[in-house]
């Protein structure tokens, strides 16, 4: 039961909202984070509710950098690694304490559409930077990068989801990664790696992320989250980047003040993770949502033919493109009339949208069945235009 | 036992840490908050886990209106109050999204230096306003604002400690409440009341809230905290400010992506204070916590009587002010060498400090045996210099 004075949700009755990213409530692990919750009590003591160390608890600090070292083959080092109250407030965050007043923050484009709501909080402009099937658009990239120093701006960071892309779902290639790396290095620009769906991985090996990857442990300040791998209520996620930097956010005014961010949810996810809940509840989610996306792809390719879809190796996003008559606006109406709705592609970009229109489809918040109904409500939705 | 690595605090061994400003961690309900976090599973299931309302959680809210509109006599009306990630992350938060580059911000001085550095982490000019025995000096007040306004900065805001302020533990009279507020209001100036020692009241009636007194909603932006009053690491407070600026926070970027900040220790909190373990707390607190400065101050006036000792009426803090001929570096040292640390008055001020020193002690992390060996060790040293 969805209480709209608790939850960040609006469900419209009668209406399935593939336009929300968020996970399935039915899929949180409540028992086994209550169960976590007593041993952080246990374990923890007091610890657990006082003001907390500024890099976050010790434990989860460990737990992850571990994790760290073993699947992406890159050991954080001592100091690289900070504890953050989710991807969203560290973006936050971030900028307050490196964005200096007229910087140009870069915008993979498309990419997270209120990443860019938070960029656009600061003092900073956006400017986006196309992509096409193999990731981020290098020679662009430098472009923007030259057009931006011209313009008498700092290119301060590149944004990016370059694995399971919200909203496309696609993942950037190793050629393309290391091709952006470089110019990133070369230029002296760094890049802020959104990289909250690296464990919703469907089909097998991921692509190593751009953190691991960069042979300057300063070019790269890498995100990850709690809120699609456990609970996004936890608020809590980490940081990798290089050593001064997280120095300079944890010796920032807030942790000065107010400890380490979310000492008790952290303290908490940190008694999760040492009892062995994580790896189970990511398997839990993967099962989950694999069935699920498999649902969508397949009944969109029967029901709604007209779209060009794409099967994404991981995330929580389909990204259909619209045929060439159909725009996102006319395609929203008519399937909104029968009852789904979602989040029209324009929203992805900063600035120019491609021609052809494209729909983001969350498949993690609904079970099979409804994303096959909803399927069926888009091809009827396109065959009426 | 408490792990460097898990908490803020770092005690020397053999030091008396009078300098830290954090709760006893024996006096912190952990059974109660450990029971509260079960109700709040059964209570609230899944939307514990899930992205937040994005003024915090429905219950949470309404325990707070009421609270609040029974103990202050004015009830924040529907959209006036929102669920922060405690003071420091609100006030921070605040900062992003009201200030521009090169505005002012007005600090009572002194209060609470902490803030002072989240308030350097933004682009705006910090300027001190001093205060006398009844609180913030409204004559310098409006001084300050016309002097900013000169200088063609924009005067935003003024930040202020009206009640048990940090570092004097002081309370502005009922009569300077007033003059201030009709200064701020007539110069459309806002005052941002860091108001997290009010329930920390240990002679019984408190003085109003500059926001309860405020004939103009919009005026005063009013911070309240679990931190002192329950517990630190949750990272929950509230702000009763105008809906607008309400308004304004919750459709700001962080909250849009990330949903109500902390919302499952927000849930958790929700949970204690449904159940009526928050005015048990707050007694347990105020009980111990009248004993402590109670044993300080009688200790101060008998084994250090050089210094100048108020009584402070609540919070945390003594501030005594130190003889003509002893500067604060002197008397730290001295303190130090015989195993007592404090925090010497000028952090306080964010320009000059007034020529007589003041050390700031924290009597709410020590149980009054350590107290009153701490004050007579900072006898010892007074006498040596």
């Amino acid at each position: 039961v969805i209480n709209l004075s608790d939850t960040q949700m609006s469900q419209r009755p009668g209406m399935i909202e593939l336009g929300l990213g968020h996970p399935d409530p039915a899929l949180l692990p409540l028992d086994a984070i209550h169960a976590a919750a007593t041993a952080a009590f246990e374990r923890f003591g007091a610890n657990a509710l006082n003001y907390g160390f500024d890099r976050g608890p010790g434990p989860l600090g460990d737990f992850l950098t571990e994790r760290i070292a073993t699947r992406e083959g890159r050991r954080p080092e001592a100091g690289q690694l900070m504890v953050t109250g989710g991807t969203s407030h560290g973006l936050d965050h971030l900028l307050t304490l490196m964005a200096e007043p007229g910087d140009t923050i870069l915008f993979e484009a498309p990419s997270y559409h209120l990443a860019a709501h938070i960029l656009s909080d600061h003092p900073v402009r956006v400017v986006g930077v196309p992509t096409d099937a193999d990731g981020l658009d290098p020679v662009a990239f430098a472009d923007r990068i030259d057009r931006v120093r011209a313009s008498e701006s700092r290119p301060l960071a590149l944004y990016c989801v370059p694995t399971f892309n919200n909203p496309t779902g696609a993942s950037w290639t190793l050629a393309r990664r290391k091709a952006v790396l470089e110019i990133a290095h070369r230029e002296r620009v760094r890049i802020i790696e959104d990289d909250v769906y690296r464990e919703l991985a469907y089909d097998g090996a991921v692509e190593p992320s751009l953190w691991s990857l960069s042979p300057d442990p300063g070019a790269v300040i890498r995100f990850g989250s709690f809120s699609k791998s456990l609970a996004p209520g936890l608020r809590v996620g980490w940081m990798t980047a290089d050593a001064d930097l997280v120095i300079q956010i944890t010796k920032s005014g807030v942790i000065d003040s107010g400890g380490g961010v979310n000492q008790f949810a952290a303290m908490c996810a940190a008694a999760f993770c040492m009892d062995g809940g994580y790896d189970l509840q990511i398997e839990r989610f993967r099962t989950a949502y694999r069935a699920r996306r498999d649902a969508l792809i397949e009944a969109l390719h029967a029901h709604a033919p007209a779209l060009n879809v794409r099967t994404p190796g991981g995330g929580f996003f389909v990204w259909p493109e619209l045929p060439e008559h159909v725009t996102e606006q006319k395609l929203l109406e008519a399937a909104q009339l029968r009852g789904v709705a979602f989040l029209p592609g324009g929203r992805f970009y900063t600035s120019t949208a491609p021609k052809r229109g494209h729909a983001r489809l969350c498949f993690a918040l609904y079970a099979p069945d409804v994303l096959r109904e909803a399927a069926h409500k888009l091809g009827q939705a396109l065959r009426a235009i």
